[in-house]
């Protein structure tokens, strides 16, 4: 299954394409879409979207996987999130690309085992999972990344997760 | 100046159309886009997108004008009501029509007076400014008319804001 993975952002979108099937996972391209914090609000969607219809066209994804956002300290931030989220669900459901949601929590189990790992060990995982010689940076890009990883295998994660929850 | 004011949302995503000059306003158009709460989030973007277009061919606009959304108590309808105004700014951006925004302060100021006023108050002086015989309804739809009345009107708005910023 090809999956590309989204990191919403605005000032920095990450990106991430995998193949993969539970257990196994191979990069097909990572990238970072930045649009500038003082140009007009409608130009950087506009932008974005050009962007991401571009890796559509190239890489062709089976789903698109976006990073779930809830609110956050930074309202701001959490607002142009929610746009750059918006610009993703649009632009794949258009192609009739099936879009997935996964929270941090999902993400970081999925590829280190616990909810709670901190970026540094989630950017390894990626790094050691899909065999990379150097780790993908900044982290936006890791993150786009660990999320299509972590659809690809998603009865792993749901398998981690349950037993998670299953804990006392 | 023709506006077209919306009033973002999912389930209910209020549009107005109005020709104005500070003092005078004239109703072009108004409606309310439905989207159903149980439908596929992608599909509910890809739908709003679509009558948004449909709006600005027919009555071209020169500005967009959208309620500026803050985070408030209930954080999924922040979000759903953030993807709308991204559909919205996107949409218009494309097209190369600039968009605007007015907090609820400013809108309620700019046709009542009083950046405080109740809902039921912003109807009646939308009702009573354009000239209408019966009060626009939903909400959304007198709300997107309220918007396109206070941009339309900016300099007798930015004025009165003015006052109301130099009370003691």
């Amino acid at each position: 299954m090809r999956v590309l993975g989204i990191d919403p952002g605005l000032t920095r979108c990450g990106l991430g394409v995998v193949d993969g099937r539970p257990g196994r996972a191979a990069m097909v391209a990572v990238g970072v879409v930045r649009t500038p914090g003082d140009a007009d609000p409608g130009e950087r969607l506009v932008f974005l979207e050009s962007e991401i219809e571009r890796w559509l066209d190239r890489f062709v994804p089976e789903v698109v996987a976006v990073e779930r956002v809830f609110a956050d300290v930074n309202v701001a931030s959490v607002m142009t999130t929610a746009h750059a989220t918006a610009v993703a669900l649009l632009t794949a459901s258009k192609r009739g690309i099936p879009v997935v949601f996964h929270t941090p929590t999902e993400v970081k189990a999925a590829v280190t085992g616990s909810g709670r790992a901190e970026k540094a060990q989630v950017t390894a995982m990626v790094t050691r999972i899909l065999g990379l010689e150097v780790e993908p940076k900044p982290a936006d890009a890791a993150d786009a990344l660990a999320l299509a990883i972590c659809h690809a295998w998603r009865g792993v994660a749901t398998a981690r997760l349950d037993r998670l929850a299953a804990r006392p």
